[in-house]
């Protein structure tokens, strides 16, 4: 019953084939090796342009780099107040970006919408050199609360970004959670809907550990290279990157893991929506349920085995009972209907 | 009708004879010169304790180099939502400390209050090394909204913060407003009230541009004097800054400029209140005054030859009226009773 | 011929086969696994020492949070002018540690003395603030150059690193090269040899990307959690470094992959030295060759399919004729007898 | 008998006065005041072109807020060994560039010159982004050993700066001590002797403090305003700044009073050089004079009243012999004949 975190499984199959598969023999260093390109190639494929393609070990690093690549020292990065970049990346933006702001504008609403940035581009003081200008809105996909947004949604809101000047990040740790629950095409919720930069994560979805940062507009990545490499996030075998990545997209398979990790997320939700004194507390579109249950019951289903975690009280949709807590459950690939069965039957097995 | 900042006047009589009279001959640079030596004993002395000091040019400058003895980059600083070094420093905090956060936590309110601290080290994560933690609490006195924290307010807010691991900074631009406005002893609203540093300005009350950084506690400012270097801003004729204070504070000096400046900002808001469809946005309680008033009435203020400029709206106390604006008036220690009349009168031609 | 770089080559079986066993079922994230916990363990073990070690994946990285742990932004790291992390390393040091300042001291020499730091001692201004001061000294094992350190030469070092309060950082990229190649203990050239920080480097020497920083002074890491956190260095599957190192410790397997790569060095310098017009720059103590030899020579090798690069020629001991190159070539774990032979043939066939 | 610093005189009657002057009724604030914009016109005036200028209060923020718009973090600055930014501000230049490296490439000699620039560029590695790259060249006029730089020499390394891509910075703290010594034109120093950017100093020649940052290409100075906010430089009651330049550069002014500081350093220099067993370290062509003298006579010379300071062996033209100290004596806009007869005086009375 490990509902702890997509980041506590291994790797899937075809990546660590893929890894194994790359090690033989000699290969150029710091992605100077065919891995790579055929990588590359295979992220130009797949999201059908001439992006900019670079690889990294983690969210963090590649968060971190594409924002920095985005605002100047002295300007602001707008997010959702709950945004991991915001909440649990320690300060990695601000180093990354030597010393630029992060602003938090959800004002306790589930998703960000066109009117907190609206708000927040009224309100905001205009004098320069005084007041810090927003210059990035970064969306995370899948929201920090499990939620995915539209590709009408993500045009709403980079299209009010772009015209205030600001560029747009996505935070793409569960992106192909995202398009295997949209049904869209990669394009489509991402550069077509106005995304400049997405940070595509694999390590949460079969990686060993890696994450591609794909730039969408020509020159916004120019200085990418020598800031992964002063941040020591070139890696010299590089080959093993290429690989994770050249595996995981090869014959769709990224989005078969993706599309298993979400199946799961909606049996999950079901079974404990089904469970009395438990609600949902948001609707489960992907791999993450959120729940509202007695602490009791969190308690009786970990001391069953269940690993799951409490989440932050602040994050609720509302205020809890006293004996509520807001717990998250994590589906990933390899997640099987074992598990959930297993979760189903502690559930039944609870007497307040 | 100059009422547009305390920093538009000059400098203050005394505060430029003791200038003058620095002047002659030579003496050591960097401070290590009799008026320096004068300015820290006489701060000793104001204070009652023996305090460090040091002396810097700009408010910005004295704020941040404080905050970045408090925090490790990786760790936050919690202010008011207005607060000034959050919205008008531009991202001087996060520069000095190498990429430290400010979280403005006032959630609305017009002063910081136990409350938010409280509820904000109830609900901040602290998986460490993800979430970053609060290890300083910056206070503005008098407020961003011209209000004055009293012993008692400061005293509540320390204790709380000092029992979270917070240290205690004060942005005192206009500490002598709020001294002479409380009539305590400058050691009962600093050091007595549970602050650790204390920013004391002199430039916006008399002085050309001086602001002394004030530690209270031993240990803390170790680091002030190669973080000034490196900032540049350590003056080579550091007499300057030394005849500043030793001017400023010698027989009261400072404190006379700062009644005189309040006791004009009481005349003004009275002559505000006094005005149809005038509101004052806060109680008035040392030199500056927040109103709220037709835009209208405001052109035909400025068009009078009142300087003063609006406010940021997000900033009112509730909502505004379609036609109101908020604005903000500033008197100083040459503020003269000429000008209030002047805008009495001015208000009085007013037809709506 | 694979001579480019020792990170050409991929992992080795040992540690590959580790990552492959590791990767089976859930772990916790963030090095909260039992690989993690098993390599520190070995770590200690093979160090006879309760060390502190902490995992990343590049050299850079490992160097950068190290060095940013022992000095201040606003002092001094000594180190060799051909040192990497002068040289090839971008400017990450200086933005880990937020902005201090390296120093190369070698003057010409191939390898640091303690004259040079002597010399340094007595030069280096000391004026507080103005002058930045040395708390650093950084070492390279092996050193740029192919030559090995002994523990009294490491030791002499250190002593006056020491005397002068400046701690001391070994970049050990290759140090499993200069373990085989001293006989010594682990120990022996590190900690009992006055080493405060040692980074230990797997990556060339049979990692995929694993490198272990190594705090054998109890205190002096005590910001490395956070600081590798905040630089997107923390791995969510940590397992995966501990599963390096742990397979790469196993049964002394790391050694004996260096005695492997350290033996065919010795080969190839044999071979080298004996072909007409070839002279080594350096004696051949470990892994790395550096000879002199007419550029025609160098081409005329690359023609036959040997990968090797020339090398900067300020670095050469002394200065080249005309038609001289300085060039580098590299074995490893990997290297083998044929690629050794075929640069004898190839040396053979050339005709000045 | 003050040789001390430049900086230990006060301010010049000119530059007192203006701020006197300049103190009375209010004024804008950051700059928006008439005596800004008369120093802005004066500089243009001066220099016979439409430069951009900002004014600072330090030396030390001047040079490194200039640097930082040259470089980014990942860059180099080539300067002298002897640099003052290299040596006596902290690492500030570090700081302010977010982590850019400084690299001294004079090679024991008294000034730089383009065959130190031609074999830095020959033997700098230019692998990207491992290798950091040269991006800036500064300049110190007069330079650190009192000697001058002449429109030839400035030229003749601007153009090698240019043509690698490098952008030309000139530290000038005593610049109008170099342009009374040329007796050429201010442009013919700066701008069309290929200078970038000139930091213009008037603290050491008679302001109280106050330096230009001057752009004289379109363009290079863009973030200069942003990044002078976020470092606490820009003053709120900038018409100080602003007058005291308007009064130094008004009527030829600080010509006057560098040519006085020149006169006296020409004195001075004779004196001592007819002294026996004083010799001059370097010609003495401005206010600054570097001897090498006996270090009892030193004794003597500072036990008789003179004040001044020994300089760093490591700079001395040559090897010291053992009772030899190398010393520096600067002379500025208010050294006394008087205080030079003085010094003569007790010269003649030294009894080796």
């Amino acid at each position: 019953m490990q509902f702890g975190s997509d980041n506590h499984s291994g790797a899937a199959r075809a990546v660590l084939d893929a890894i194994v598969a790359a090690n033989d023999g000699h290969a150029g260093g710091y992605g100077s090796d065919p891995w790579t390109a055929k990588a590359v190639a295979a992220l130009r494929d797949v999201f059908e342009c001439d992006l900019e393609a670079y690889f990294v070990g983690t969210g963090t690093a590649a968060n971190s780099l594409a924002l920095a690549c985005l605002v100047q020292p002295w300007e602001v990065v707008l997010c959702h107040a709950e945004g991991h970049i915001l909440n649990d990346e320690s300060t990695a933006p601000e180093f990354f970006s030597g010393g630029a702001r992060l602003c938090g504008i959800s004002d306790g609403d589930a998703k960000l919408q066109p009117a907190h940035l609206q708000r927040y581009f009224e309100q905001a003081g205009t004098m320069a050199p005084h007041n810090a200008r927003a210059r990035a809105l970064s969306l995370s996909q899948i929201a920090e609360n499990g939620l995915v947004y539209s590709p009408a949604e993500v045009t709403a809101l980079s299209e009010l970004a772009h015209r205030h000047g600001a560029s747009v990040h996505m935070d793409g740790a569960r992106f192909a959670n995202a398009v295997a629950a949209l049904g869209c095409t990669p394009a489509e919720i991402s550069w077509k809907a106005g995304v400049d930069v997405l940070c595509l994560g694999a390590s949460k979805n079969g990686a060993l550990a890696a994450e591609a940062v794909l730039f969408f507009k020509p020159g916004l990545g120019e200085q990418f290279v020598n800031r992964r490499k002063r941040a020591g996030h070139l890696l010299s075998k590089g080959r093993f990157y290429g690989a994770q990545f050249a595996g995981w997209l090869q014959d769709g398979q990224w989005l078969q893991l993706a599309s298993h990790a979400n199946a799961q997320g909606a049996r999950l939700a079901q079974v404990l929506q089904a469970a009395p004194g438990v609600r949902l507390a948001w609707p489960v579109q992907a791999n993450e349920v959120f729940a509202l249950m007695p602490e009791k019951l969190m308690q009786h289903l970990q001391a069953a085995g269940a690993v799951f975690y409490p989440w932050p009280k602040r994050a609720a949709p509302g205020a809890l009972q006293a004996h509520e807590v807001l717990v998250r459950l994590v589906t990933s690939f390899s997640t099987t209907d074992t598990e959930i069965a297993a979760l189903q039957a502690a559930l039944g097995d609870y007497r307040p």
